[in-house]
């Protein structure tokens, strides 16, 4: 199945059911959220479709909690001359952040490294804690892509990393959530094009700790709900990194895609 | 005004105003989150007593995102070795992690070296974003108290803190909320006794950055909801840079006391 979360006629929050260039829309189901039964959804009912193009697409999950993992391919890890790490290392971003596929990606006026980075999101449907590593996949909803855009002159002005990471407005999310039996998170295609040119490319078999080991290590600590969100890292070929330096601005057109998922598009809008 | 939040008779959440050993709930008030208007506090008209002693006390903020502020105190930067920062050292709990005043402290198995920290809480009543130095504490709903518990073994696995901070059911955050119109943050005494022996001992007017001041720096890069919660930093005398060291046993007892709050007062207990 796929899934969008979308703004109905009316403005209101929706899920709907994508089939091919239409979307049916699911009856009693607003948003992808902790209180969404995961088996509602398989459960709902399809109305009516709408034409997928031209809907307003929202952040397809509205997570509790963001977990973002850095440095987790290792051509990322090569061009920041870090150590391969021996667990993961993780920080946040709040909810706040997330955008929808189409949406601006707020650039704010206090920044002047404003940074993309290309990533596959996992998106949680049955909460729980203490997940061993062979059931994590059970409580995969589905896998979406992000675009984990980072403040990198916030980043680096302490030694944690939260407040290069957590700007409102500035993820997008998307566009489309592709549950998890219709895709191997192991064996994915990732690519990141600015202005059409690819700046980073890499397949998630790849990745130093994988989805089931990255629930399993997060899940230790705290619980997982339905509709919380884990970016797997992303791979080498950050803007900032870069010899000379890139960095988004006004009009930009950032795309990340995924194999199996597809292409998640926003440009860059400078903050009023 | 004091405020508390609890469970009434049926188990469900109440607010309520503080009058001695009584505690009038507040009609409509079921707990301070982003969807309480800051005003609705003020109006809002008080019920019945009822006797605060013996009263289940919840956490008394429910924020959307929890700030915490580390090396904000020179007695603490000392003891750990590091340079003083220019710019707040901020990282991540999340709401998952908070209980009330009495409630036990979660001893994880998985962790060995469970760690105390005091704490003054900043709770958010107006929200905003941007907001500039001189107008931060009109955003300020009240303070409170919180023993922002941190598991050093996860806390130092990475150059990132996160993992050892947000741990469920660990991070006491009580028992009351003493409005912002009762108590300048710049001039309280705050201290910390584990099983009746202090450890911890300073005064807010040493936070390197002041609330105004953090409340301008979170604000700047995401918008604060009602009931969003800042933790100052804590002093020094924390348990793993004391010798011997010194970590939280199941059956302790650890009291965060501030001048013009109160005492928050929780006890520890294995995870079963």
């Amino acid at each position: 199945m796929r899934l969008v979360a979308y703004l109905d006629g009316d403005g209101a929050e929706a899920v709907g059911r994508v089939d091919g260039t239409r979307v049916h829309r699911l009856r009693g189901v607003d948003r992808i959220d902790r209180h969404l039964s995961p088996g509602a959804l398989a459960g709902a009912a399809a109305e009516e479709s709408v034409p997928l193009d031209g809907l307003t697409l929202l952040p397809v999950a509205r997570p509790e909690k963001v977990f973002c993992v850095g440095l987790n391919y290792r051509s990322h890890i090569e061009e920041t001359g870090r150590e391969l790490p021996t667990y993961p290392v993780l920080f946040p971003k709040f909810a706040s952040s997330l955008i929808g596929h189409g949406a601006p990606i707020a650039l704010p006026p206090e920044s002047a490294q404003v940074d993309y980075e290309a990533e596959l999101a996992v998106v949680i449907g049955t909460p729980g804690r203490r997940i061993p590593r062979e059931k994590a996949l059970d409580h995969v909803l589905g896998y979406t892509i992000c675009n984990d855009v980072t403040m990198r002159d916030f980043q680096y002005l302490t030694h944690q990393w939260m407040q290069g990471k957590a700007w409102d407005g500035a993820t997008p999310l998307g566009p489309v959530l592709v549950t998890a039996d219709e895709l191997d998170p192991g064996a994915l295609d990732i690519a990141l094009r600015l202005n059409g040119r690819q700046l980073q490319s890499a397949t998630t078999d790849r990745l130093i700790f994988d989805v089931p080991e990255l629930i399993r290590v997060v899940s230790q600590f705290t619980r997982l709900e339905t509709g919380d969100v884990i970016l797997t890292g992303t791979p080498g070929g950050v803007g900032y990194r870069r010899d000379p330096q890139v960095f988004l601005a006004d009009g930009d057109i950032v795309e990340v895609e995924i194999s199996g998922i597809g292409t998640l598009r926003n440009t860059v809008r400078a903050e009023a």
